[in-house]
């Protein structure tokens, strides 16, 4: 399956200049959005993990499925205000402004391994607040899994070596 | 297995006098979540759809996993200005201000039957929105099923006769 023919790109979104990977057309066809799990499931089957961790929108589309099929628990990281008990908060710079996510306080024990499941690994910024948040909560991040890569923006020179990253497509 | 244990009650949340269901000790219980999206699945199986129909964000948690389980495709619905291509946008009130969501014009074909899958059917609102979402772009909603039910909004009520109906957990 080439799965590229299922990303339409829309250019100038969302800021003039920039030309927005959509995954619309691959979520509605049920053969690719099943491709695209089994694949994420197979890269990662060697992994040493218990949990696994999303971000709040479109991280959420892949990492649920995937816990559904690996059979390991989903912690959700949400935006500010989202998550209803005690959080850890982490800020992170994006090129105008900044950000903060959130995580539940008790989502991890102590020790507890880890992967982050995103829709695609851009800057590295999302990903590198994520794994401050799970540090915060004495988790373990093994991995790091996302259905595109966009490598002309060099995510890897932000994340440690000792933490293993696989993307199914790389733009 | 009792799945009301994995859901926490926090009092006040998002405001003064509302008791907020917290599901993420059932996210993280790899056996709870997994039997919410097998009752799901089971729940719907002689139901007439080519497709699931999930509202951000915690609409996709079990949108999604659901979609990869029946093998189904999914088609997301979102906030105002998340959406990269051209969409149909609906307003509906809350009970302060009110709220848009918007789905992609080229979502669905016409005629296309889908369900609408949530993890809280409150008061009814953003089904009904979704709803005209879906009938907009020239879909016909099958049905509607949702983790947990409020019954005490009645949110039946604001859903046509002829529209399905399923939760796991009634309230």
């Amino acid at each position: 399956m080439n799965i590229r023919d299922f990303v339409r790109d829309i250019p100038d979104f969302p800021a003039e200049g920039v030309v927005f990977k959509d995954i619309t057309p691959l979520l509605k066809s049920q053969e690719a959005f099943s491709w695209v799990i089994n694949s994420m499931a197979e890269k990662i089957q060697d992994w040493n993990f218990e949990t696994i961790i999303g971000p709040e929108s479109r991280g959420f589309i892949f990492a649920t499925p995937l816990s559904f099929k690996t059979g390991k628990g989903f912690v959700p990281v949400r935006k500010p205000g989202k998550l209803p008990y005690k959080t850890y908060s982490v800020s992170y710079d994006l090129e105008y402004g900044s950000n903060s996510l959130e995580m539940h306080t008790d989502a991890l024990k102590k020790g507890e391994r880890v992967i982050i499941v995103d829709d695609i690994l851009a800057t590295g910024g999302t990903i590198e607040a994520i794994i401050k948040l799970v540090e915060a909560a004495g988790g373990i991040v093994e991995g790091i899994v996302s259905f595109a890569e966009l490598s002309f923006l060099n995510p890897r020179d932000k994340i440690r070596k000792d933490i293993k990253i696989e993307s199914l497509v790389q733009y």
